[in-house]
């Protein structure tokens, strides 16, 4: 390879995703400058995907990129924020221009769909890993933190759980299921559809938000833990996709429902007083949402049937050490 | 290894650096809050370290840590900035506890020392690598961009040059010299001075700045390119260390000055009516630098001794690819 880095900068990342007057300069020099909104604060999350952990050695470069910005995406989602600005920590075994293209492409489409932009970074050499650190604004008091869950809140998912652990399953050849399942699973591990719309709705009557990486059973832990509250989760009313009872069956499915990760959906609360206003927003179609269970005095997360009574579950979430 | 991913967070990062008023929500959510100053808009820069790479294999722990938070640092002393926050993205073959305990106590020791907090990131399971985002303000009007330089400017350089890459020549067993001047080059690879608070004083007169990691030549060709002049480099009057004279000579001195890269020193230029102000701070002890050239009508930069004649030199700047 003849390119250096800065050539490989300069044609691969200086125009990618969606260009904006808050952003005064971009990627080229030794920062970026950026003009956050009057009256908001800065919203930050990373998340790093490397090779043969997060996803299959020899994925599409294209798909890596989409999945690495929408993870990240994910995380502004679940704190009401809107996405604006991001860098890419980049390394990579070699400069190869064939896959830098198909990654730009793919970075730059999930840019432009959420209307940010990429402002900086840094490419090493080395085994394949992608780092992105996303910056979004938000007004402050309207920032949907962990810790804001109550007894008596209802909880909420969006979307449908499972197909995230189904998609990598597929992908290591660890479930058969119909051609169009296994499509629509790898769709679904590979540019899950951060649900950054929804997040900016909830801000106006959720208590707490969290989105679905590490399984829907650590993360609600995670609420209950920050908001000092224990949580009944229905497991009968978890929404699971046709696809996902076809391809897994109820039991499999309910399994990674619950401890799969990789689903990237949100997870919230809302109090009384704004049942009224999340249950609109679902009638009309704004939001996908389904209550799954309750915010109760106390510590943890209980699985209960329909009858109310426990059920065992097996693991919870997924864990890198 | 027993411990998870949130408890390892928890223990070793969840108060690492500064505290401050101006960070809303650190470390544990879905994202870190973060207030900028009003006034100022955000600067933001970011860089990798690889081990085997940017430093040798089984280095400590705690050098590291400064090291990777210290490059950082000078990309933001080079933008005028003040540095305020930072996300780590951290991968490690495993959860070394002592590893983890020397890591967080270099990081904090550094980013307290800048009065910066570390504010979220990610761990993961891999090849040790440490990518670090950080983000600081500065009046948008007062920001050093790479590309205000104009012909008649005189360039600077602070401190002194090739004592990174003797520091890396020595880590290596390829440079010989006494005990007091190898501890001195180790103290300038591991633990760069990053100019921030100088940084914060050219603001009033320079016209454009830049931080010196990839070698003062393919630096300074950087502020060239991006502000489409030339410049002279007056080779004799680089600053070398006693130290660096003493174990590399004044020819590989030279080289090591001009292409080693990892000073992070700064370069920048000044026109003449900011002249008096600098020589000034430099009198004080305020600013510690050197006149090294001027920016002149054209492109590239061109070497020249003391009587003005050309100079060849033999390569520049670490290439990654």
């Amino acid at each position: 390879m003849a390119a250096d880095e800065f050539s490989l900068i300069k044609r691969y990342f200086s125009n990618c995703g969606a260009a904006g007057s808050a952003t005064l300069l971009g990627v080229g020099d030794d920062c970026a400058l950026l003009a956050p909104p009057v009256g908001e604060v800065l919203a930050v999350t990373t998340d790093t995907l490397l090779a043969g952990v997060h996803f299959p050695d020899n994925s599409p470069a294209r798909l890596i990129a989409q999945r690495a910005l929408a993870v990240n995406l994910s995380d502004m989602a679940a704190m009401g924020a809107t996405p604006r600005w991001f860098q890419l920590a980049l390394t990579m075994p070699d400069a190869d221009q064939d896959w830098l293209a198909g990654f730009s492409a793919g970075l730059d489409a999930m840019a432009r769909q959420f209307n940010c932009a990429l402002v900086g970074g840094d490419t090493t050499r080395g085994p394949l890993t992608i780092s992105i650190t996303l910056m979004g604004t938000v007004p402050a008091a309207q920032a949907l933190k962990r810790s804001g869950a109550k007894p008596g809140d209802r909880i909420y998912v969006t979307g449908s759980l499972g197909d995230g652990a189904a998609g990598l399953a597929a992908l290591e050849g660890k479930l058969s299921a119909s051609v169009e399942d296994c499509a629509y699973f790898n769709d679904r591990f590979w540019q899950p559809q951060a649900r950054v719309a929804q997040g900016l709705e909830l801000r106006e009557f959720a208590s707490a938000a969290i989105d679905i990486s590490d399984g829907l059973l650590a993360d609600l832990g995670h609420i209950t833990e920050a908001s000092e509250v224990g949580a009944l989760l229905e497991v009968d009313k978890l929404p699971l996709s046709q696809a996902l009872h076809r391809a897994a069956g109820s039991k499999l499915g309910l399994s990674w429902a619950l401890t799969g990760g990789d689903d990237y959906e949100l997870c919230f609360t809302v109090p009384a007083n704004g049942l009224a206003q999340c249950q609109r927003l679902i009638d009309t179609g704004l939001l996908s949402a389904t209550p799954i269970g309750q915010i109760i005095d106390g510590q943890g997360v209980r699985c209960v049937d329909e009858d109310g009574q426990s059920v065992a579950v097996e693991c919870s979430g997924y864990k890198h050490f």
